[in-house]
């Protein structure tokens, strides 16, 4: 492994060494004033953001989610940095000639015998950015775009692993996987051809200003392709929507995050030999698909493989008698997931993903009660925080960035790609799906999934990565223009949308699971799935629960005589206990529908927790665009959509397993209201 | 205002660009993975610490603190990373002479068409370092130190300021503010007198190997004044020492560490005109006093406007509905305080421990109950983690820090030094506070205090920023030493230092606010304090609370009749209901006994909520080394230290405040253990 290189430029000077000294250290301070300052222009749009927030769910609006919002605060900032501030300039350029091989990561300068270090901070453009006004200024509020692959995006997407709804997702799992990958790939492909197309027009009729490959179409086609997992869920979690097709939505966008950015790194890594670097070229490709492979199931091990151990650690130690060492080593276990992958070479995004799937459903059972709300609490501030940061970024970096290449056709050929390319994976998969699934996707579920293809944080992050290039330029400022459109048009069509589809709303997924005893939910879970996926949840529900947590049958009732001795050793005391009760944790949700922000702006939610109602053959509830303040009233049977609970008995308060534990008691609405 | 300089380099070459690219880009990802490498490294060394502390806890040692327990990993870490690991080195060191005529900030570098652009990072040592194996990756895991100033100490602080028990607090807040101001000073300056002796004794006998001003002697002085809230104070939690004593600590450590850090900055600021830059200036030192003040008292104000902001904020905007936007914004207003202050040049980490003591005594009572908590668990975890990491890398930067002067005779000295300071605090203003006092500081709590000065995180971190004179790096080198002796033999010599002095334990805090009805526990605070404090609480209690918060009496009430309209219409409608009642959120804890970690240790925790014994005359328990484990009984009474209830009563449940929210309720700690 080579270090990394260090390059000493010796920059001599006869002058009086304090008196540089102090200057120098004026510079840093005024330079970590100005950085100080910076932050501080980011930190008061989220507090504009929230208290904005807040106002339109006081008041109930519904057709701006906070993403849009804080987008839209972060164009004001950009518009008034850009064009209302002028800072004057004090660039005293020196330019010096001398002969370097390649640019390190690091520089030593030494100026009159002290040696300073600078480190690479990246490429930046040549001097054209100096025409427009505050270059200085903007480029300090720009971001070192690893920042939102190593800071921002790890608790976005641990977040969504740490929330999937575990019942729902593993009914839907063959779907939800067919979506994420065959329909990723399909996107990826569709959207680059018909970028190609398009970009070969343009070439024809002058309209390209440098190079664009068919390498950089099929980049961009992956990249378009993550699905954003936050705007829509909101409202789909604000309204209660089928939670079938929450399942689907909410699997597929988190899902497709994690394909597209190692989709994405193997077409960068597709170099053929040679001169010829961007045709077609066979070895190349194949490489490309084992970068692909190797990538993502390496990820996807390195984070199972840390969720196990963190399971292991929770259930072995008895380290629940100190909430707050159970938090922290949960935190830290979570974020060493991240570095541990990237410090191997794999994706730690991906990594991270599949860590929170598995420590929600392993480890979150070994928690204590306390740690079970403090480490949800903890993701969801950190996955708000970051979700509004990169949203007011985007807003922001749409007139900071100084090297925009807007090319209307390009743009036209984008919007109409990321549709068809949309198009292309939804509906053929739906219908090959359909043929397999007895519950089958139906066709106004389609058009909501086809709608609702958000594009978001990842899209841009991996956008804003490289933007060295002419290709990559456009595709950024392309990029940008595809967000704010979805997310404004899109995200704030969705309550209408579902309402024209006659999406059944109201539906309350706690419910579902606190009525039926164990065995039954069980059994319905696992008969409706295929073959795999029934195999796996048995093996899962009887070895690797009973392994990992305190939950489920005990190993000495599941394992083989043979090793009995093993199996009481691994076997909790409370697994014992618990294995007369007919409860599986496996039941509960782990997130109480997403948490209290969305739930505490709906009236019905508070009486939602508790007291179960008996109402089992209700019609089911459309939402009406007029009546979606009024308190929904929740029902269990709905024609065609439900096969889960065919024999729904009313629930026993006493014998069923008590609700999940509520979120702390929400302040009751109506006190402050009066 | 000057803008950044840049510098531009052409770094001209004739080599083919794209293969250039390549290799940087290679180097780039290497250096990446690198990076993540090195935090694991402190990843896994919290983690280790975590796992080990639970183990102590769970096997009740008590000789050593967490911390101590975080530096002993690091200090093994680093002995590794030293000695053991040997990495080859690949230092293609390409000398170059330019003539540049100061370091600037930014540097541009041009390698053949391309600009990259590079950020100062510091000042770094010449070659020296290259002696050492792996100064390469030594250097790595070596922070920027401002990252301890920016990013580590102000959770750390603002935890401090917002768990600062408010009556207690502010019952003593005179003594505390002598100690913090008064005692600081003195002992900075006792310090400082006696190392000037033992550099000067130094160079007399030809010891010492570089200069070493008085002002330098100062400047230590300031930075080992700074005693740590951390260790002690856990120690004394757990233990539930006396009240009084526990808020001089408390307070004392808490404002001693802004006293100290205010002080460094003024001692760097004396800088006599002309070439006599170390001699005594009578202009200077007013200006050096100036500054002092000018530092202390702006942060100060930033500090407590921000606070303030906060809690109009939360009262007005009733976001109590939504505990999610609430936290992000108290958390998101609390870092704004830093970044505030930082940006107009004030100290930052002073403004944000201000903040946090308004935003405990208004802003926290205009929360949610679910805010409550989640503020918090949530400060109590960054607090926790920061705390470590901090300790952990004083362990690792004892190895790993490639400059080290070590000179016995100064550490002897620095020793001697500190024990003087700290005696010329405590022995003869506890003499003065005394001539004051009604409730006597007594000798035995003056000998505890004299002894449990210990020296942590910001002395570390004061005195890591700055390692580039000979001067500074001896003092870098005998401070770590000093934490290291003050946390592990102090700090683990305090239980039975609190044995010895017959120091009563056991004492429940929470139980003091919840007996009496408001008005009397007013009354005696009020009673108690000087006439400066008393007005002040008057004020405090009739306008700001009720003007800042949903408690205290309704401003109609207080505030003279013609400004009737104003008042009612800034009074909430919460203060007119609980106006009938007698309660007063002042009387109520912020933190309960500092959280869940150091409560959930004691057997005795868990029943001691809700329900208050009426065992009013006990005789006072005393902590005997080998009962400590024992469940303690609660007494009231005490001989001498306690003047604030001597007209106690049974308390009654129904009419009485109800004591504070208890945590979330902790798992029965005796369930995991049968």
């Amino acid at each position: 492994v080579a270090g990394a290189t260090s390059l000493c430029l010796c920059l001599c000077l006869a002058e009086n060494t304090e008196m540089v000294n102090v200057v120098t250290e004026r510079k840093a301070e005024e330079s970590h004033r100005q950085d100080s300052a910076n932050l501080l222009i980011f930190i008061t749009l989220l507090t504009l953001t929230i208290l904005t927030i807040w106002l339109f769910k006081h008041r109930r609006f519904r057709f701006l989610h906070e993403t849009g919002l804080a987008m839209i605060y972060g164009l004001f900032v950009g518009i008034i940095l850009r064009f209302g501030v002028h800072l004057p300039q004090d660039l005293s350029d020196v330019t010096l000639t001398c002969a370097v091989n390649s640019s390190p990561t690091t520089i030593l300068v030494n100026v009159s015998g002290r040696f300073y270090e600078y480190s690479l901070k990246g490429e930046v453009q040549d001097s054209k950015g100096h025409d427009v006004p505050n270059a200085e200024m903007l480029r300090k509020v720009t971001f070192d775009p690893e920042v939102f692959f190593n800071i921002l995006l790890p608790p976005i997407i641990f977040h969504a692993g740490y929330s999937l709804k575990r019942r729902h997702f593993f009914r839907n799992l063959g779907s939800i996987l067919s979506y994420a990958f065959v329909g990723t790939l399909t996107t990826c492909f569709v959207t680059g051809l018909v970028m190609y197309g398009c970009v070969v027009f343009m070439k024809v009729i002058g309209q390209l200003g440098g190079d664009f490959f068919f390498t950089d179409c099929l980049f961009f086609g992956a990249i378009v392709s993550a699905t954003d997992p936050v705007t829509v869920l909101a409202i789909f979690n604000e309204l209660k929507v089928d939670v079938d097709l929450y399942a689907l939505m909410f699997g597929e966008s988190v899902l497709n995050d994690a394909v597209a950015i190692v989709l994405s790194s193997s077409i960068v890594a597709y170099q053929p030999e040679g001169d010829n670097r961007h045709t077609f070229d066979g070895s190349a490709l194949l490489k490309s698909l084992g970068v692909f492979l190797g990538f993502f199931s390496g990820s996807f091990a390195m984070g199972a493989a840390t969720g196990v151990m963190t399971a292991l650690v929770t259930k072995f130690t008895k380290l629940r008698d100190f909430p707050l060492l159970e938090t922290a080593l949960f935190f830290l276990m979570s974020w060493s997931t991240f570095l541990l992958a990237e410090a191997c070479g794999f994706t730690g995004v991906v990594a991270v993903l599949f860590c929170g799937i598995t420590q929600a459903h392993y480890t979150y059972n070994n928690l204590s009660a306390e740690s079970k709300s403090r480490t949800k609490q903890l993701f969801e501030l950190l996955n708000f925080l970051a979700e509004n940061f990169i949203f007011s970024y985007m807003g922001l970096t749409f007139f900071s960035f100084q090297h925009h290449v807007f090319n209307p056709l390009f743009i036209i050929g984008a919007f109409l790609a990321i549709f068809l390319g949309r198009a292309a994976n939804i509906y053929p998969l739906s219908f090959l799906l359909n043929l397999g699934r007895k519950n089958k996707i139906a066709s106004n579920f389609q058009h909501v999934m086809m709608f609702s293809g958000l594009r978001g944080a990842m899209t841009f992050a991996l956008s804003i990565r490289d933007t060295a290039t002419y290709a990559r330029q456009m595709m950024f400022s392309t990029t940008l223009l595809i967000v704010f459109f979805t997310v404004l048009v899109c995200g704030g069509g969705t309550t209408p949308v579902l309402s024209l589809m006659q999406i059944r709303v109201g539906v309350d997924t706690d419910q579902d699971n606190s009525v039926t005893p164990d065995g039954m939910t069980q059994r319905s879970t696992k008969h409706e799935s295929a073959w795999p996926f029934r195999l796996w949840y048995t093996f899962d529900h009887n070895y690797l629960k009973p392994f990992l947590t305190h939950s489920g049958p005990p190993l000495t009732s599941t394992l083989p005589a043979c090793c009995g001795p093993i199996a009481r050793c691994l076997t909790s005391t409370q697994a014992y206990e618990d294995a007369g009760q007919l409860n599986d944790e496996d039941t509960e949700l782990i997130l109480n529908d997403g948490g209290g922000l969305m739930y505490s702006d709906m009236t019905v939610s508070t009486d939602a927790h508790g007291m179960p109602t008996t109402s089992t053959s209700q019609a089911g509830l459309y939402l009406l665009a007029g009546t979606s303040d009024d308190p929904l009233d929740r029902e269990l049977v709905f024609g065609g959509t439900r096969l889960v609970l065919p024999t729904d008995e009313p629930p026993d308060p006493l014998t069923s397993f008590p609700p999940p534990p509520p979120s702390p008691p929400l302040s009751d609405p109506l006190r402050h209201r009066v």
